[in-house]
């Protein structure tokens, strides 16, 4: 169920965007509890004078060209450990499976409920009993 | 009010497009309760790997490069039974009208409160009493 | 730890999407209390036919092909007044800056909690004590 829009630079390549695809599909189902196949992601490749950062970083971390925005909209009830957990794990393993520094991961979670969402064919899949 | 983000392969044809976001307009209008000429969306094309599902599908639901994401931002509200309509009607009229496979139609709602809109001029014109 | 999304034209110069992003950082941290250098935005660039608007205009408000989508998904919190005068110092100074038509400017705000961001290196940086 969770929907991810993932925007990173044109620059990046096939290989990378892919890396980051597989990275956060696998923290989901490996860490906060997201069922197996359940992988819809929007990717979408800027210029990098359309992806603004600070350049004097913020809170101690610092950004390169090389950020990827990643926007996480899934349905409430997750914990502040699992997404603790979650967190780290994207980086961590963007880290070391794609060369991309930790500082440069960035993730918000959206929140929605069950009924906010049709996986095809005109149903509501994770209606209320 | 809602903005509605659509999704969809570079592929799709101007005729296809157009008709996704009146097929959207209007299922608002007739089911959920959305105002007249409140008609505010912004599509994005996407090369066919730029959108993820799952090849072995999900839920019983299967996947093509088709795929048309529809993500609605709007005011918070709507029952489970208007949101369970408002899926239906979207998916059947997209088929009937757009040939668009049933299963390739992908809907997510995010809700906001009424005063997180401003709809031009600098006014919240959905600010409370 | 806003995230901002600004959908405008391909036609649109780049100086007018540099003065769209400080304006909006810029009443983020004057109105809005966000903190310096809190600045993360994507840009994305649509041709005519997909950036959706009524024709008819809504609320007595009008649209151009130059309509700007400003997009917000910050933590919860800010009041009515808050995001009022949030709304008119981003429209007023996209007018006086950037010669932006004050209709034309279009935002809505999205919520989440302190939790949902991770601003680098996989960390949960506003976690809670």
């Amino acid at each position: 169920m969770p929907l991810v829009r993932i925007d990173l630079a044109k620059t990046s390549t096939p290989e990378l965007r892919k890396a980051v695809s597989e990275t956060v599909y696998n923290a989901m189902t490996e860490i906060a509890n997201v069922p197996q196949h359940d992988k819809f992601q929007i990717i979408t490749l800027h210029d990098s004078d359309q992806m603004i950062y600070p350049a004097e970083g913020y809170l101690g971390v610092s950004y390169t060209p090389n950020i990827v925005f990643i926007h996480v909209t899934w349905v409430a009830g997750r914990s502040t450990d699992v997404k603790k957990a979650f967190y780290k794990k994207i980086a961590d393993d963007l880290h070391a499976k794609a060369g991309i520094r930790k500082e440069d991961v960035f993730i918000v979670l959206s929140d929605t409920a069950r009924e906010d969402w049709s996986f095809g064919g005109g149903l509501m899949q994770y209606a209320p009993k």
